[in-house]
């Protein structure tokens, strides 16, 4: 390896962010370093620029990867440096109880689980990136995908699919999504994509809204206009849909989805709360109901990777539209404080080198 | 049928109940009429008498029959007058959209669902009742088996192992079970027999924790004299449990059952809660978790019943014994005043004509 | 009604169907009689016809029908006569052990199951048609769609659909289909809309096999001009697939299914077989696997018609295409004839008054 | 490590195997080398032996580990030299595309799967073997247990549950297990302990029909004496068993495991077949069937085997009284002798250095 420092977007302190030199991570036998071809910015980064989400002072941010492999751990076989992989945002062993377990995404159990870029080891918003167990999450990527078309996998794609699928969505199934952020968008393709006959999608920014009618969504709610509930409620007859998924991370939306739900429907939760929120006794707590609500961590490792770069490879889905502003990595505060505002219909930032 | 006039112990008024006279109703084509030989007193009865949960003045109240059938309706086949049955506490029509999609329990869709004896229709604290969806309702009965032995299957039994079943529990798991009442007991037999391999009973009644041990409860806790979740997360190693069953209806034991989940685990609740309830942003909302809640209602139609009182027929468990005390139907209000103070250790009260 | 007689399709021995005069049949108190306005014809007609499958001689076969509803039986409630409606070619009562045990498709237990229609009452290929069960059964038909959109769903769209639905077909896997005739058509299609990322369609016929690309398959193997275990191992890179749907019934396909099979995964069996059939020492009884093998029969009640509806309604499929040629009932020798025999590129013909 | 030459029990040609001495294994970063305490012989075993199943000549066999831990890779953490393990008969490295999948035991992938010890690397029947994977493949001990109490959890106890678990044995089902050999009875205690409320278990030999009944089985039948289809169909009034689980692996057993299924049970096969087996029509090629035929390869992995001596920690099943013959390394050759022959009521030999 040439490089001995490297560019990095460090965590300083609450409201601070800071592009640094750092020294290029070393690999352990089980690791690999891969040299950062394009990464992305997500919601949750900026909860940890806010400080809403603690890490430590000094930390690389970061966990949507598309790269080159540079190093390979002695102990990683099956791969060569140069190829071009993505690595998920949740990275598991494979090996410990709860991966064996099926829960990959709580590696390594309690308390911190299976996310580790940007949050509790380095992550991708730098020129190199080192990924843990790379066995068993390093995802080749295909030579006929842009980095751009495969950048939504590590994360968002793989969040938003997982919405449809804990929800257990299925043919012929009704579907609302609260919220068309990029995650939302991601949960309304998924769930058009596993076979649900009518999707709502709720959201008060029209561009959104716009955008979730081109990857799947039936009938668009702007909430600043009209109540969901009420108009879910009278375009399924009164009975409500199959599976409700939350895609923002509030009390209000969480209870919408709720009462949206058919007896016996699935609330499938993919927001990050900040705070408590309420069960209410109307739609849960008085125990008339066949309630589930599910909450999922995004799907990581290279089988689920692969999967979702199939999906993209056989023209399924196209999120790379979803890519409204480009950076280099030089810029990328420019690129946090565009995207932290919201501002120019920006949905997902590319940031390159 | 000879009689004309009936017993029936009605609502009246949030605090009061009455033993009344009532004609004995007259079935239509698809319903069944039956003499109640026993039946008994339900937590969620007193919640009615206290005016907690709402239902018309004038309902025969009551959701736990058995019987003997005194009429068919001209379009029920397969039975005889005569038989001894038993009729889940809900009742599916097994035809209705929810019926077909699986939601046996949501019957009818919203909003009352599938449960009608003595919530939306005159239930079984009477001499006679009528079940509606006969052919869809009525189990029978071996001649082997006593009314006390299968008492339990219309609803506690019901209600305790779907537990157990809507939390998944599989060979090998941990979990823990909220509350030993009569429900919580059966949740904790419920769990035994779908092979758990340790079962945690939180309680603060002496005689109830020792029942749960005779049921199947591995290690019992006191959370009158221990902190429940501290000393499930110290015998699971720090690891938490598979599976946790809520069978209160408080938000404390709704957190806690949250607080002693193994990151992915499952929140079985069966408790009917009597107001909001939050969701604690530590063991639910920071939004890192795979956290599935599920809650249900008690399962019904005659498949169900079936299926227990084989389980019952085979000695897989032994629930008369929850039996603590026997009254006449003369002697009802005796029956709800003990029950519902819960003195002298109760459990469930037999009711007989 | 006015109608005493009707014209009716019926068996009458091994190769030979008459159209007769019968009487038009009386519903008892569930049951409801339909004007039949568009039914058609099924592989299994034509073995029913061929003497391969048995039935009583007399019986008017036929189970896919469109029509209006005629006379409602006195117990029948939720309907109007005048109202439009399909059924589904299986009629589950929703009320005996197995339908509230979850299986509709084998209402009433041994030996014939829910399979009513042409089969052991008479059926859809007349002017008129008895519903037994009607609650359970009858599907409106919303007023913009015609009967030809529709006339796929109680047949050959649940059969096929359930060929991935029992497959469990999920985001990303890949699925091999076997023989493209109107059932594996639909499966193809079912696959495609559960989220399948690369589907093989095998067939010998080059106009289903473009018909196969326009429903979804991604490629498409005449196994006439190469084998498609070669084939689909190659492209899968060894792997095999997720989920392989045999839709023909003959012993080489039920074999070839097994063999492009990736270790672990489901083998989803659609196809009549009218003899035994092996499985093969190195595709299965090795013991080295997890093989599943699942087949299905046509999903039926009205809550499954009213998905299938609604995914035509909300265009997620459009099967009317498959009918390629239309005849009056008194010409359905002639549609038999061209049905039996494959000629002209038929698929399904539309069969009217 | 003391110890450079060790004493194994290595197959020479069909007929033939002979305990050799050899080098003592040397562990690559990954693997870790544990001391043989006990070990025993699978019917696999003998297979083996008699050249119905190929293994390289040379090749050490066996598969059923208990021991200490002698030596760990450089990359093995977690883990002290001392500690008493076992691991599974198959050896999941939890991080290849068929293992994040979920399908552990296809390890991978084709063509030879996770079955590793005594098929493609050297097994257990030695005083040292080398575990790859360790990390995910090592369980810890109790110290409250002996190696023979769990010295079934390796192969015979996981292989005998996974029957339940892969028939989704639930509460109130009613079970039948075909042949009651080591895996057959621990079949029929992974349905008891499943919830299953009534089974029936089928073999020819009284002794292990009794110690059938001790580990769960309600009713035993020797099928020397009755048929066991027409004894099980009659018991279950002509409705048949939800699940069937067939471990002897012969075209018999596996068509009677068909005919004794309700219409949409699950037949779970655990045998391994040495020949074609024929599907038959009746029972299921015609297609009227709601069929699911389930194979299962033992499940492995240190999460497995920590369930499973969880199992027999609590006292939820006592296997320890199948060993029913003890015997040192160096008498191997008898131990294989008495067990290949079944002579004395063998069930398991217990093997120690």
């Amino acid at each position: 390896m040439q490089a001995k420092r490297m560019k990095a977007l460090v965590f300083v302190a609450p409201g601070k962010i800071e592009l640094v030199s750092k020294s290029v991570p070393t690999p352990g036998p089980t690791d690999a370093i891969i040299r950062i071809t394009t990464t992305t910015i997500c919601g949750t980064d900026v909860h940890i620029l806010k400080g809403e989400y603690p890490v430590k002072a000094g930390l690389t941010i970061g966990h949507e990867p598309v790269g080159v492999i540079e190093v390979l751990g002695t102990a990683v076989t099956g791969y060569k440096v140069g190829q071009r992989v993505i690595a998920g945002a949740i990275n598991p062993c494979g090996q410990c109880g709860p991966c064996l377990d099926g829960s990959h995404s709580q590696c390594g159990g309690r308390p911190m689980g299976g996310w580790r870029f940007g949050n509790t080891i380095d992550g991708s918003q730098a020129e190199f990136l080192l990924v843990p167990n790379a066995a068993a999450n390093l995802a080749l990527v295909p030579d006929h995908l842009t980095d751009e078309e495969v950048l939504m996998c590590p994360d968002i794609m793989s969040t938003g699919f997982s919405g449809a699928e804990s929800g257990k969505v299925k043919l012929g199934d009704s579907v609302a999504v609260f919220a068309q952020g990029p995650i939302g968008l991601c949960a309304t393709a998924g769930a058009r994509l596993s076979g649900a006959s009518m999707i709502f999608a709720v959201d008060s920014v029209e561009r959104r809204l716009t955008m979730s009618k081109q990857v799947g969504a039936d009938v668009t709610i702007n909430f600043q206009q009209k109540d969901p509930v009420k108009v879910i409620m009278e375009l399924t007859h009164g009975r409500g849909v199959d599976v409700a998924i939350e895609a923002l991370g509030t009390e209000q939306t969480f209870q919408d989805s709720l009462r949206v739900l058919k007896p016996g429907g699935t609330l499938s939760s993919l927001g990050v709360y900040s705070k408590d929120i309420k069960l209410p006794l109307d739609a849960f707590c008085a125990g008339l109901g066949d309630h589930h609500i599910v909450s999922t961590l995004c799907p990581g490792g290279k089988e689920r990777m692969r999967r979702l770069i199939e999906m993209i490879s056989t023209k399924r889905v196209d999120l790379k539209s979803m890519v409204t502003h480009r950076f280099k990595l030089d810029q990328i505060l420019d690129a946090y404080d565009l995207f932290a505002n919201q501002r120019d219909g920006v949905l997902k930032v590319a940031i390159t080198p």
